[in-house]
């Protein structure tokens, strides 16, 4: 019985290699590339249990709930967290980063989004990425929710620990991830006697059994589908170019922002153009409207929006637009600004008009 | 290199055999099944080709484009054709083929096709099928356009060759169809000595080489993955139920309509409901308003929506919206009302309430 | 429900086009090339059909059952034709096709399978296309057996219609194929009155429709899964290299050879090296033993080996190794001499080793 | 730009939860089944880090190299561990595991490999899991290379944590697995203040988040695809019967043994034919014949065999025969003890002849 998802020949290393560099290149890197065979929860775990240790000192910049996440794994790893809270209206400036380094001169290891999904808000990694490399810190820049969708230099940047997934502006598969390590990167987790060894969570090992053996073989059966979706889409962003893959997110969110103004019941919950991410928008309900009443409305009428109330405590204020993806469009963007005016009772053509006008790519 | 779509086992004629029988039950029919190794028009080509000849006279029923395309081939083959043309607002009645027949009784060929997705109607193939059996001429049925989309009881109709594709309301590839083929019908082929043989349009060679050879192999390789998928999309409608596929379709149907009959600037082509096709739903401009330039701008709004301006030189005049397979669905048909509204400067509201009311699972 | 095979976003003229270019960069040549949505015999017919009609004189040459089959269409639309039956056991030559022209000066069609997989034998088309083309003739080659597997240079060597699958050589899908078509070809089909036309086999509606419309939509829904799988499988040679495609097809055919003649009771069929087929040897059995039982043998043993006996009167005398696609592979290749040579009680060991010393890529 | 493996509609929650049922029936188990999103690796790595602590006292069976992996994570897990090493020639028994509980009352963990790929044994988890429960330690198994290959009746058998990956004989995916979980496993895990939360390792999360949340939304995306892939081997498991494919396997192993018997130069590793792995046979070479110097000959005229040197010390003594998926085939079989005994320049028909004679299906 044939079927097109089983029977297939086994992966070669070499293409599972291929793909490696292809990575590599989509994060302007020349670093080691570890392709994780989980989701990109996996690697973001891998890194903090391998990067920080009792002893170690980190700064946790906090701008979403990835970044309360970040801060578990680094306390159960022993480390002192120092939390860098940052309102999720806003970006985190490098100021800010470098004033919580000279305030923690023992910090060794930093911790960042690079977009947040969740609110709505990107963060200047370059920047940063200066502040943290002449402080002398490890720095680990979580970019699932940035990579195709802005701009990421990881070596001009210095960014020594980058974890990307394929799920969202790569508009690829899940089920595996990636991450690029940087030969100081790999000291200091071969330095540490509590990073994660002969597991699932282990960079070492992966390092130790492929990249040290020469990449001849895997070792052990990988998630062989999802490498296969994962390859595809990264021939696709090359067919499309990356900088057009990234300037559709950017209009996409221009668009959404502008639209979004125009709507008198909602103001964008980031306050500036430049900290607002390219992957979604979020929205603050304004005059006591309950967010995840609009957007339960909202998709009851078009159930297939990329429309999402805020989690937890923000589920009565935050809307979420998501625009990556195939949702990375003009006609979805409209969409979905028509749909809010609909059960906002508001106008549409002003938001329309704006989002229009603001689409450039 | 693995890929998913290369290097399958083939397909066993085992599995071809049970694609056919899966295909039987859905047209109620205990008549052989020939799975066509292209769109479905060659199929529809075959069967004329094979049934009409010189000497033989063929009622065609002109409900839309195709059945001025069966005409060609009629006379193509040497048929005399006896054209009975409908208005594109209605069906044909079984009153209406009576007529024609009674008034040539030397007609032994009668194609008809159901539901017309270029023009909106649907006809009544039950009713006619009594009044085509009666007189004893052979039946041919174009069901592309109904199949999964409502009622299509093969048998119990009298339909001699009905042509179905996957490719509308089952949801599945255009690339192979089927047709189910009475035992009149196989002796009305193999008594034609025009009747395509030895070709890639010839029923007969399948028949010879692959069902009266007791369907032990193939006589020639199939479209694999479009085998694949087509056995992919009769299981999604096993496993949803072919009554509630079809009621979806017809639920889909009558919001359109609803909701149209509810936007002033527009009237349903199709004069009454029962005559209406469940896959699509054709719409008159008035007042001189140009269709194909509501048209494009819709999609300039919208460029996912189902809506296609008509064909030809209904261009000017015919909206056609399409709600069939992944479009049978209720946001995607109210997101169409309220884009056409939008476009039509009318408000949409009353049309989104009319469609909401009228759906019915 | 989601499933790999279904709900696919519509292929796009643009990738269409593409793909066709590809296709052309394969045949190197610059002509018009048409994919047609079927198998290869399509195609085939098409051109046959379009190109001989009444008053035309066709050299068909037969070196296997598919110029039996051209015959057989030749005659079919009304043109005188003179078979050119070339024994099995060998391959065409140019001088033999010259004779035949020059005894009949009105041939103006000119059929040629290039590579016969029947009968493992293949043809000179370079020096028979000169010869064809300084005769004047219109030149059709079925190249469905050669592609990938030899040289085939379309413009260089004068062929006006030539018709390739990926099933073979190619290791892609058999529900698709393509002919290229010059320009001379376009105006000899556009001149024929009983060309096909409105039909499935018509390749002018294709040039009609989509090529000379400037490939902005196609005329039907085409086979979109085949579709991708030849785009996947020219996406594959391209990387391989075509020509390092070629040498391994060429040496598995030297391979075969060369064992098949050390083992005593069979001999090649085709008496030399230069005409045998680089996808498929043809073997003769000795001494009356019975082709068809040793291959059952044989695929009892090994069900996977890529044996066939031969077709018809062959049967008890032909056994065909095919060595394409993936077969075309050194352990393929010695696992099929071991079991012959099982089979045969014979050693097998002088097979393995000359089979060893003829592989050469 | 389509393709089909891109762009899919999410996969639905109610579609995990059925995938989750079929591979409990698969189990024959009423427990909670966990699909984890990784190799089986990882869930073999959750139940020992959440089922072992300090303070708990583990017997670990070493019947292979699964067990010294299990044997390193339970003692850094910081649990007292008995190991209970099996030579690889052997199964353990359950007087082997009773005497071992009894010597040591402590004992509240049992971890054991079902069938060893890596030595060819197979333990009889029956007979044991009835010791481990009336003694009431916790029984952890992995049937990783059992299931599909023989019966697995978790709950009849007292299993209280049962790992499978699908790999193996269900001809499936890698990249996905599975973990049934008893009650009594839950509440170990839960009061085990060391085990993995809030981690990629965590099997609470997974119940947390999904199970006792009601399987409304997944914690966190899927590997769709590997899912899809579970599900089709599912689905063609149950298609041709549980019970067919576990004799098919069970026939595989016979034949390899009843073949490789037959070769003077090598006897089958494990003594007994009852405490031989269903999925490969593994053979000790005579005369100090180096294995791995066999399989690199065996292989070189034969790539696509499943024969594989045993790892580390055993490289030069041990052959593996994998049969298990599509290997399990009287065909590989056949080919494989033929190129085994070419190159062991040993006769091939009596081991053929044996083989044949033991295929039993």
């Amino acid at each position: 019985m044939s079927h097109p998802l089983l029977d297939l020949p086994p992966l070669t290393a070499e293409r599972f290699a291929a793909i490696e560099r292809r990575v590599a290149a989509l994060l302007h890197t020349e670093q080691d590339v570890v392709i994780t065979q989980g989701e990109a929860l996996l690697p973001l775990e891998g890194c903090i249990r391998g990067g920080a240790r009792p002893g170690s000192t980190a700064l946790n910049v906090v701008t979403g709930p990835y970044g309360q996440t970040f801060g578990n794994w680094l306390r159960d790893a022993g480390a002192t967290v120092v939390d860098l809270e940052v309102p999720f209206h806003a970006a985190v400036s490098a100021q800010d980063v470098a004033r919580a380094l000279s305030g923690h001169p023992e910090i060794d290891f930093v911790s960042l989004v690079h977009a947040e999904a969740a609110t709505g808000n990107t963060n200047p990694v370059a920047e940063i990425g200066e502040v943290v490399r002449s402080h002398g810190a490890l720095f680990m820049v979580d970019a699932v929710a940035s990579v195709a969708a802005e701009p990421l230099l990881v070596d001009a940047w210095g960014v020594d620990l980058c974890v990307i997934g394929a799920q969202k502006a790569m508009g690829g598969p899940a089920g595996v991830s990636a991450v690029s390590v940087s030969e100081r990167a790999w000291r200091r987790l071969a330095d540490n006697p509590a990073a994660p060894r002969r597991s699932y969570l282990s960079l070492l090992d992966w390092k130790e059994r492929w990249i040290d053996a020469g990449r001849k073989a895997l070792p052990h059966a990988p998630a062989q589908l999802e490498m296969l979706a994962l390859e595809a889409c990264l021939e696709r962003i090359e067919e499309a170019g990356l900088d057009a893959v990234i300037a559709r997110h950017r209009a996409a969110a221009a668009a959404t922002r502008a639209g979004a103004a125009a709507l008198a019941a909602v103001e964008p919950y980031v306050y500036r153009d430049e900290d607002a991410a390219p992957v979604a928008t979020t929205l603050r309900t304004l005059d006591g409207v309950a967010a995840d009443g609009l957007v339960a409305r909202a998709l009851a009428l078009e159930p297939g929006l990329p429309l999402v109330a805020g989690g937890g405590a923000l589920a009565k204020e935050m809307i979420r637009v998501n625009h990556y993806g195939r949702d990375a469009d003009p006609a979805v963007v409209v969409r979905t600004l028509r749909t809010l005016a609909g059960v906002l009772e508001a106008d549409p053509e002003p938001a329309v008009a704006a989002a229009d006008a603001a689409w450039q790519v």
